[in-house]
């Protein structure tokens, strides 16, 4: 099994922990990470713009990366979420072995 | 178009701001996120210490990675900051579109 | 030198620092960075739960990765912490160097 992590930027903290547990809730995601107090900047319709969000990093397998990009962008108050997805290529064994057993059997409803 | 994200440390809330600006203003990042409090270990000139840091994270395409590692270097107050980059397999089509589109004209003024 | 990332959850401040200590202590790692004020979601015997956890970051050699979770697995307070390995594919050619030397000769006591 390959697992990576889901790099996602929420609008609060309220919308990253409903974000993560749905994933979870799903076994979309075998755990969510919420980090708060996090400070973007980037451009918007020409001008840089800074907001307060808060970061959630989502561990499961490469195989349902996809599906679980999907489930966020239903799910986000964004149009265009930040998902970007990183390579885990390694790591604990009997963590990974654990992010198996949690992604086993989707919830798809 | 393969992105990646550039992790930054940096000495203060305000570097970290002033290097995400500098960055996304000259289309060398999409956006920047800055992730204040944190603890750093290390050891120097023999001895460990520890110092409060700042924790960057930009996303750029892979491309443009060295480049806009030469700006951070060329912009931090550290004589060799902490700049590396790992690789994005993947997330959001949109979200990579957008980091695609923001980083097209790099202005190097 | 192929150097990569651990990205670690730890129980609290205390442990997230003791733990990069050790490892950088050790030269298993060149530098720890610990985030605080993480909220964890996860599955555990059935039921979702919530906790307050913090991120420890450490930046180490790739062929020092196993080495390294093995110590960090052997003093974490967890039955089975996460411990998840991201490559580093490139960054500040200085900084890339620091790691190098920083773990060049691990000590195993």
């Amino acid at each position: 099994m390959t697992a990576c992590l889901l790099y996602v930027t929420a609008a609060s903290h309220e919308e990253a922990l409903s974000l993560g547990r749905a994933l979870v809730e799903a076994r979309l995601a075998a755990c969510a990470n919420v980090l708060d107090g996090m400070r973007s900047v980037y451009r918007w319709q020409g001008e840089l713009r800074e907001d307060q969000e808060v970061v959630l990093i989502l561990k499961t397998r490469a195989d349902l990366a996809d599906a679980a990009t999907s489930r966020l962008c239903e799910l986000h108050s964004y149009e265009c979420p930040c998902v970007v997805r990183l390579p885990i290529e390694g790591g604990n064994p009997g963590f990974l072995a654990w992010i198996a057993a949690e992604t086993d059997s989707v919830t798809t409803d």
